[in-house]
């Protein structure tokens, strides 16, 4: 949480992170300022100190804004660095964050540096700064060790109320998407509006959008609306020219965020219209044991991997092969369990193969439960997922509940 | 222009460019592979080579569909190289580029690095490539030097479709917004709807998002829509809570793009609702004369930053301060008169002081020309932005054409 960041900083010997690049669609600028329209912003924090947040002039009400200590950039003089750097821009910035990490009196030590920017430009001047100060150790952490996604794991009651905000709205979207298909009918064994011409995939996701906007939200990663066999490929978005035929499992995976870059939500259904055949309702069948289980045996304080492996076990001994058998699986478990989800859709706590061991279930995490098969070359695929909390109380709460019914009757 | 990366890397003194990170709302990726719902890819081109896609298995589908010649991910065994890197999660990824790059001969020269990726983790996995790979130069440009920024700034024929398209979306929402002002009326000086409730920007704002959504466009950068004295700051996004007064300046500056991440539009006007205090007519009409003259100054061939000091010689002999006399300037002329615009909502060429002698207006080259006064403590600001695209032939041509009125009458 917000509030470890400084014993997590210890934790992870850091004596100070530098955060860069704008406040929206940058999860670690939006935790640690709030977001709002910051196009380019630096923030640094010493360890025991409060962030102090650099903006540009012309964003200053929308610094001011963000309650924290703010301090105007076209004060260090960027012109003059450039001339002291004989036109090296790289070297201008590395002498300006030189400058900011001074009067922060952060010379020496351990720095971890954050944020989504340009990686070329990124690298260049972080080097020319680790040049320049060879005092302090800049750090770049693997993903699976970073220590603002160990913060960001444990969410606090403010940010649950933000998932379960997207959550209702993503259900209630999800719920028009089911009235809309169920008051349509068949013909040829494929839905068709009111003028006798069918339905494709990509009329269903224009509405989706739209849907989502009416809501406030967001859908900067898209939406899989898959059918046949391209439910049958995990992350295969769907065909926007298929059509909606009866009988083959839709996997419907949906994970807006709130405007600006906000919080996610993330949630799947599989559906078939009309009917399942019977080796589709098998499989769900199959899924959705796999689900309950997991659900019920699913304990605070476990690490997250010890479901992925719990689960491979539960779909091995339905039948299915699994990924743990054969990373380079294509047909089966062919997928993790879940991730953690919070600012970015997926976030620690991992529960896949690049999983920690302090990838941990513990109080105030936000993870997906999502088991699935997949087998395309069947034409067919099939996940559910759900986004559960752990409380405080180390219960876990479904964020938004949704009926998992798999057939939507077509007249 | 894409069919120019050859020569543009050669004049670049690069043998080869690394790009990384999903496909949607990354540009370089985007620019390369076509975007698509790639979360997590790599593309690797040698000099006078077609480029390689990397892709992970459950995104075989999505990469298949770029038109590239792909490679999967899990064929580099990122588990064995974990452990010939002692469990270093980061030198294994070093080690997997590495693998890769051997496969296309890449072992020396020097080798450019792309992508809107987590900086941390960025840094750290190239500066451990630099170190297993001395002979191979790592170079991250700064973004003015960019190749890549380079290449994109010309647009072909298909990109100026996309924003032409874009264009036209953005001035019917622009209309919508308009239509929907102009169908209240006021009480007290300000907007109410027909409960007799006043109107909020946030109101407007939620309605922009809607309108936009229903052309499938998206808005992951939000939009200003500021009144008053948040009018004569430029990058104030506007209070939601704010009443539509009649008689203070609106800047409406809207800046979409194509849902995924694809290419954007940028337009902007200043509307007075129901009347134009004398004040506001006086800071229109030089806004709007100096937009008319470099309009018509424009010319095929020219630094962009000409314009940008013709356009301060232009407000300064109007009787207002400009950025050049003071950089810290807070009145007057605070801003560039405009930017480069493509798969980034500002890109090459730049305009403002940090522009080089050869961001220059070139065939191809798509830029908005904006300029604007700010007056926050007069409570009012006033800027005109349209997107010029320079054609082949080295004429201007504004992609989306719209009525430039300051007074949108009320009843």
């Amino acid at each position: 949480m917000k509030s470890d960041l400084d014993r997590l900083m210890k934790k992870h010997n850091l004596d100070a992170i530098l955060v860069t690049g704008p406040a929206q669609h940058n999860p670690a600028m939006y935790y640690l300022t709030g977001g709002g329209h910051l196009t380019n912003a630096d923030l640094i924090k010493a360890r025991g100190n409060d962030p102090v947040l650099y903006y540009s002039p012309m964003e200053r009400d929308e610094a001011a804004a963000t309650g924290l200590q703010t301090q105007n950039l076209v004060e260090y003089g960027l012109d003059d660095l450039l001339k002291q750097a004989n036109g090296d821009a790289i070297k201008a910035l590395a002498l300006r964050y030189q400058k900011m990490l001074a009067e922060q009196e952060i010379t020496s030590g351990r720095m971890a540096i954050y944020g989504k920017v340009e990686v070329g430009a990124g690298y260049a001047v972080f080097s020319a700064l680790q040049e320049l100060m060879p005092d302090l150790e800049i750090v770049g952490e693997p993903t699976r060790e970073s220590m603002l996604l160990e913060a960001m794991a444990a969410k606090d009651e403010a940010e649950v109320e933000h998932m379960r905000r997207m959550g209702k709205i993503t259900t209630t979207v999800v719920g028009n998407v089911a009235d809309f298909l169920t008051s349509h009918q068949a013909k040829n064994g494929v839905l068709v509006d009111r003028k006798g011409e069918a339905l494709t995939i990509g009329d269903i996701k224009r509405r989706i959008n739209l849907w989502l906007a009416m809501e406030g939200a967001e859908n900067p990663e898209g939406t899989i609306f898959a059918i046949g066999r391209d439910a049958g490929v995990p992350h295969s978005s769907g065909n926007p020219e298929d059509l909606l035929r009866l009988g083959q499992t839709i996997i419907f995976d949906i994970f807006p965020c709130e405007a600006g870059g906000g919080y996610f939500y993330d949630f799947t259904r599989t559906w078939c219209l009309g009917y399942a055949p019977d080796e589709v309702q098998a499989l769900y069948d199959d899924v959705y044991s796999v689900y309950q289980t997991i659900m019920a045996e699913l304990k605070v304080g476990m690490p997250f991997k010890d479901y992925q492996k719990r689960t491979c076990e539960l779909f091995e001994a339905q039948g299915h092969p699994t990924l743990r058998e054969n990373p380079a699986l294509q047909e089966g478990y062919v997928h993790s369990l879940g991730h953690g989800l919070g600012l970015h859709v997926h976030e620690r706590p991992w529960s896949g193969s690049s999983a920690a061991q302090d990838d941990i279930l513990e109080p105030g995490v936000v993870v997906t439960i999502e088991p699935g098969l997949y087998y395309p070359e069947k034409g067919m695929g099939c996940r559910l997922e759900d986004t559960v909390w752990v409380t405080p109380d180390g219960e876990m709460e479904i964020l938004a509940e949704y009926p998992m019914d798999l057939v939507l009757p077509i007249q």
